[in-house]
């Protein structure tokens, strides 16, 4: 629906690069980025509801047909949809992206409040900015590009956008059997990763798989006097500490029994950044976007492997006793320790779970007790990139960056990723526009606005050649 | 001053056993145990000082002399004092006690409000109820005797109570020195201790010292999402877990070089609980009012030795990344951890915290850094016990609970004992009447009203024992 003023012929990309567009578009993502909607925490459920309802509003807002909030399944979050199905002789392209963030604490580390988007140089600061509100908004702008311009879509698209995703995506693969009508499609895009680098487009090809856990140690029934019982009761904060350093050796190889039996010790080297001179130079900028001065991981593997390919345990939340200013005379009764494993290929969830329990289960101490949760895990993936549509995204990243885009992987977890393989058996494109630098899922979260408009041309694109196959 | 209703003559220790007596005694605590004054948090200041000023009322008004408020040190707490000093031909003891208090969190933990004394069964619930503000009133309660029967004390008596002892009286030693014209005694006399159980009272003659520690690992600059990098940067969760596990072995032997150079492997035999039988089977009923399952600590040394004759290493507290409800994918940028040492006398507070900060700076990884703040100590202190005022203590004991006090080794420290016997160099007793169940710094801290009111009879045999030597 084209408005007066743009009667005159302007192309998606030259409606994407008008000023009034950018401005209008950081406005409006602005707004999507005040919702709090943060999955993880149930008291942020009415915020969940209020971000699906206004995205719905907004891509019927902006041309899409049949936008409505999908209710989630089994009491879980809300999903959002929409489509544009009018090109009946061209693919059909599913668009996934996810509407819920991260918790934003440490709040006080944040410059800027976390749900109130502050544009600062070349950066919009937000929780979720990057991760996923900004880079859905590449999405659903390209396409406003489209319909603001030509009035249609080169291709027939559908929009899923899910509100579980941070927190392992649980209801995922319940949800498309049950909307496998409404969502099938003839390939399926995601941005949700990152580009090695802004200079360096890259499509990730495999994802590493992801388990949580949290592990409580139970030591007396109450606090005790660290003074009058110091020495003559087991302190679960120590026998925490022991069972968490157990887990891994110091250069951050797992050390659980049977972890790295079905982990192939050599890395395929079909697909591979080996050959990519500016990837393999910037292992020092890769750190320097992280605030870390000295390289660290498992022996005989390059950072990039380490962060990607190989598997890794990281402890995420450590906490118990006295915190507060000063000291406390304290034995604890309790701490409880949260962490994750990322998997690789070779690896499953549920295998992993059962070796952690019989690790655990051996170096509990005497002494106390331990409850240990485990997460629905997310299982890695491997993407095949032998599909045309493959072609269609080199394409639309040669036009837009001047190179083709690597091939990578990525050390996330993307748990609908292998849903849709599953079920759908269809291409998964990984378009991320992401930087390292972003800070996603930390505080002072941000998208680079040069990333935000270039992915926006890269999408309208990717949508042109798509529609040629 | 003894009231109208009083002039029948009773004695102060039947002035302490009516009912009267009692039911006021324990509203008045109950006032007193309302005010939340924690030393370690700056926030509760004004609480300290109202506290302290209700207190000098309180003496005032029992009818002690020159009842108050005396400044803090270094803008440290103020300090609470009163005298009774007509009986010039007898010994003058000096009162010690403090009122403030250890922090309440975790406050869900707790079946009554903290601050508002609770009388459930044979218990007064509420923090301070034992350590100390309720054993303090232990001394008080005893002179009110005294002062309401018969007008007049059969010694003399100064009084001091300190508002630091919980952050390890770090002004004490200035404030004696300032102070010691006034506050000078034959001896001092202590309740802030415990007996081995309610059927042994106990003289502590021995108090582990103390040295309490922060260490603070930071990592990478900012938090970084688990996922993409977790295996390429070394987690300053993972760091921190690994040097607290480092420090102290499985059997609770501190694994710190140097650090049982100068202990002594064998105990001094002869002053020594091996001779009293009920101490030695009641290690399961410690246990029990510990509420732990399983004995554990230093090979070669019971439950008794290992928490007053031999050193010890608890971690406080712990605090790092997420913890709040579901998962958080965080690689953390930071993480700390609270512990202290207790120490016994052949060491020292500042050689023990050279050997960790050379332990530290050999474990500490290289992709992490470190912050160590390490609070200040308190000396390890042995009594000695050849005084004849100690005659005049276990005569005491021997009247009300019907046996001589056994002579035990407390794991606590009181900073100020060894200011005490530095400075003045005269016995200091330590004649506590918490018990092991009291739960003091943890929730649910209580006194029990048998030992609260035995211990006030105790003082006042022990007052009339004194006066004859």
């Amino acid at each position: 629906m084209p408005t007066a003023a743009l009667q005159i012929k302007v192309s998606p990309v030259q409606f994407s690069r008008l000023a009034s567009s950018r401005t209008a578009w950081l406005e409006t993502l602005s707004d999507f980025l005040a919702f709090p909607s943060i999955s993880a925490i149930p008291s942020h459920r009415p915020d969940m509801a209020a971000a699906a309802e206004w995205l719905a509003n907004h891509l019927a807002r902006i041309g899409l047909r049949h936008a409505q909030v999908l209710p989630g399944i089994q009491g879980g979050c809300p999903s959002v949809y929409a489509d544009w199905l009018l090109s009946p002789d061209k693919p059909t392209l599913l668009i996934y992206g996810h509407y819920d963030v991260q918790p934003v604490d440490p709040v006080s580390a944040w410059c800027t409040p976390p749900f109130k988007a502050a544009l600062i140089g070349d950066s919009l600061f937000a929780r979720g900015a990057s991760d996923d509100k900004g880079q859905l908004f590449i999405h659903l702008n390209a396409m406003e590009s489209y319909l603001k311009t030509w009035g249609r879509l080169p291709i027939n698209v559908k929009i899923w956008i899910e509100g579980e995703e941070e927190i392992n995506s649980p209801t995922a693969s319940a949800f498309l059997m049950r909307e496998f009508e409404r969502l099938k499609a003839d390939a399926v895009l995601i941005s949700d990763t990152e580009m090695i680098n802004a200079d360096c487009p890259s499509i990730i090809y495999g994802l590493r798989g992801n388990l949580t856990a949290e592990l409580e140690v139970l030591g007396p029934g109450r606090d005790l006097h660290s003074g009058r019982y110091g020495g003559g009761v087991y302190n679960p904060l120590q026998a925490l500490c022991e069972m968490l350093a157990s887990m891994q050796d110091r250069n951050g190889r797992v050390a659980i029994e049977g972890f790295y039996d079905r982990v192939n010790p050599v890395l395929s080297p079909d697909v591979s950044l080996q050959g990519c001179k500016c990837c393999q130079l910037k292992e020092r900028q890769i750190l320097e976007a992280l605030q870390v001065d000295t390289p660290w991981g498992e022996p005989g593997f390059s950072l990039q492997e380490r962060i990607t390919s190989r598997p890794a345990l990281t402890i995420n939340g450590l906490q118990g006793g006295y915190n507060g200013p000063g000291a406390k005379a304290v034995i604890p009764s309790r701490g409880t320790a949260k962490f994750s494993f990322r998997l690789v290929p070779e690896q499953s969830p549920r295998h992993v779970a059962m070796l952690l329990k019989r690790h655990l289960a051996r170096c509990t101490p005497p002494g106390v007790k331990t409850r240990l949760t485990i997460g629905k895990g997310a299982s890695p993936v491997l993407l095949s990139l032998d599909h045309p549509v493959m072609q269609a995204v080199a394409g639309a990243f040669r036009k837009t960056w001047g190179k083709a885009p690597v091939l990578a992987r990525s050390g996330g977890s993307l748990p609908v990723v292998e849903v849709f393989q599953k079920q759908f058996q269809v291409p998964v494109i990984l378009m991320g526009f992401g930087l390292p630098s972003d800070a996603i899922h930390a505080p002072n979260e941000k998208i680079s606005l040069s990333q935000f408009f270039r992915g926006i041309e890269t999408v309208i694109y990717f949508f042109a050649e798509y529609a040629k196959l």
